[in-house]
């Protein structure tokens, strides 16, 4: 179940540096992306930076709404994570040709995909020279949610294999979420 | 054995969200810390994004220096990584302390840690800015090597389980990168 996280907890969402899927909608018009460039910038409020790149219509579309979701994908999506990080929108709607389903947002218009084991949903911050220059793009996360199965009581219980989040190579190939370690601190 | 790593290849360091060591030095002075908020942002020439805040001696001596290295450090060195978190270079030198080795760099000042996988020697951009407003570096990689059991042909090879890279989630806990999965491209 979808559950809410409190926002000083957001940041554990992207902590472990997942793959996530960029989601954004401008009037009639969707796209979700796949985006390995993302992570946490600020721990409360939380704030998240991610490249997104000029071509993309996820940038004319974000450009256009100041706002996107941050989609944490599991191994179950794997083969859709691959599928629209290689298709462009202004060619297809990838929603349907890859078969993710939408959720309604609670604080912005673009939707969340079905799914994924967690979201953020991100109002972008006016820092205009660095999305020009970089393609960087400095958020404010507004809400946070999680598969309950997967997130709860603030930590990731990556039990289900196929609910694991996903850490990108390159040429289609991932690495899953490993084993967690506790080492002993040094005081 | 380090070997070198061809600069339009140094992303693939990062791309998969390992928790980072951000080595650094000004004058005589050294230190070291852990970054898990570290990320690629740019293929050719490579340039990486990383957030170091303005508490920290690190900062001083970034913003003293504009150069630091970003080392990845394995599962054997997950005890220091640890500690140099939890500890600051004001009080103590977390090099001797947490016994961690250098090795010179190529281009930058800073050391190298010994025992990492894979290290980028980083030059900071002029974007003072973001660096004000948000402890966000923005930096150019201007040399990057790897541990060639582990990185080799521009691929991670982590059959060595204490050689495998770190994704930091809190409070000392972190997941190893785990199985490596290529899904079929759908078309």
């Amino acid at each position: 179940m979808r559950a809410d996280v409190p926002l000083p907890k957001a940041y554990l969402l992207l902590n472990h540096g997942p793959v996530t899927l960029v989601s954004s909608a401008s009037g009639a018009r969707r796209n979700v992306m796949a985006a390995s460039w993302a992570m946490p910038l600020d721990f409360n409020p939380p704030k998240v930076a991610v490249v997104i790149d000029r071509n993309t219509l996820t940038r004319e579309l974000v450009d256009a709404s100041r706002e996107f979701v941050l989609n944490v994908p599991p191994l179950a999506l794997a083969e859709a994570v691959v599928g629209v990080g290689n298709e462009s929108g202004r060619e297809l709607d990838k929603w349907a040709h890859f078969g993710l389903g939408t959720l309604p947002a609670t604080r912005v218009a673009a939707p969340l995909v079905a799914g994924c084991i967690a979201w953020l949903e991100c109002r972008v911050l006016d820092e205009r020279p660095t999305e020009q220059r970089h393609d960087l793009f400095l958020a404010e996360v507004v809400a946070a949610s999680a598969d309950d199965r997967v997130f709860r009581d603030g930590r990731w219980r990556f039990d289900d294999e196929t609910l694991r989040s996903l850490h990108y190579v390159a040429g289609g190939q991932f690495f899953t979420t490993g084993p967690a370690h506790a080492p002993k601190r040094d005081g």
